[in-house]
């Protein structure tokens, strides 16, 4: 089972880290997706990972989730059509898709959110009301295949959810 | 002529510093509004700056305009009432609102695009449209009072307009 995770630069470290860290200890491959494949990617704090594809090289269909961490990273992703359309493809064909603080601005440019209930980091709540979906101030969300969170300290509900979500599809 | 900028950690350096200087050449007084005053405030890539009131401590009505510049700062703006509410009061008001780059996120937040034309850093134009506004890709734009530019290498024109708006407005 495989997990697509989106990667920009001035990523939150934690969220990545140890995002990754939790899913492989849960059994699941990890692969960072970018932009660019093979590149160096910095977070805010310094942390530097290589991403390991680039997202025009793949599909949703290679991947049994898609997860998008946060930072100032999803500023630079909604600018990247192949970053924005891999999590459109990931929702519209049904996979988990899960986002941590400012990730879902990424869900915005995909325009997924119509509908939905999600949380997020509070500063682009009103971001996301605007795009048509309801905000909520929890630790973690789940809307059909939507998963979310607020801030580093949900990770470890964020990648509890996130593996729950891959075995259900897996068995189903 | 005194024109109130909006000031918070992680602004683009040259957004607040180079906006700042040419509007003090230009002979109008800047004063540094920000969620604390007399606290520092660092720039993106460095830069310190000192704010000279706090945002609860002063109204719209003492100033001839509101300026928001960039940066990751508008992130942190928007969750500050007291910054928000005189971005909006300075709208209603009619008084020139001025924002740069990621500035317009706080005219979001004030709700104050509906219906208007506006320019900004390109990541945020979705999120403006999805506030009620209209996006145009243009070094600076002006409709009624607001006045909008993209990024530090429109400064110059930003400027003028601003300058513009505020002498205009004492002849008014």
């Amino acid at each position: 089972m495989t997990v697509a995770m989106l990667v920009e630069q001035e990523f939150e470290d934690s969220e990545v880290i140890s995002t990754k860290d939790l899913l492989e200890r849960a059994g699941l491959e990890v692969v960072l997706v970018a932009p660019f494949v093979g590149r160096e990617y910095r977070g805010k704090k310094g942390s530097i990972v290589v991403s390991d594809a680039a997202a025009a090289a793949v599909k949703a269909g290679d991947f049994d989730a898609v997860v998008v961490p946060g930072g100032h990273a999803p500023d630079r992703m909604r600018m990247r059509h192949a970053m924005v359309d891999l999590v459109r493809d990931a929702f519209t064909s049904g996979k988990p898709l899960a986002a941590i603080c400012h990730g879902p601005q990424v869900l915005i440019s995909a325009d997924v959110l119509r509908g939905r209930t999600i949380t997020c980091w509070p500063s682009i709540a009103i971001d996301v009301k605007n795009a048509g979906g309801a905000y909520v101030d929890r630790p973690v969300v789940e809307d059909g295949g939507l998963i979310t969170s607020r801030k580093p300290d949900d990770i470890p509900q964020f990648v509890a959810a996130i593996v729950r979500a891959v075995r259900s599809a897996d068995r189903g």
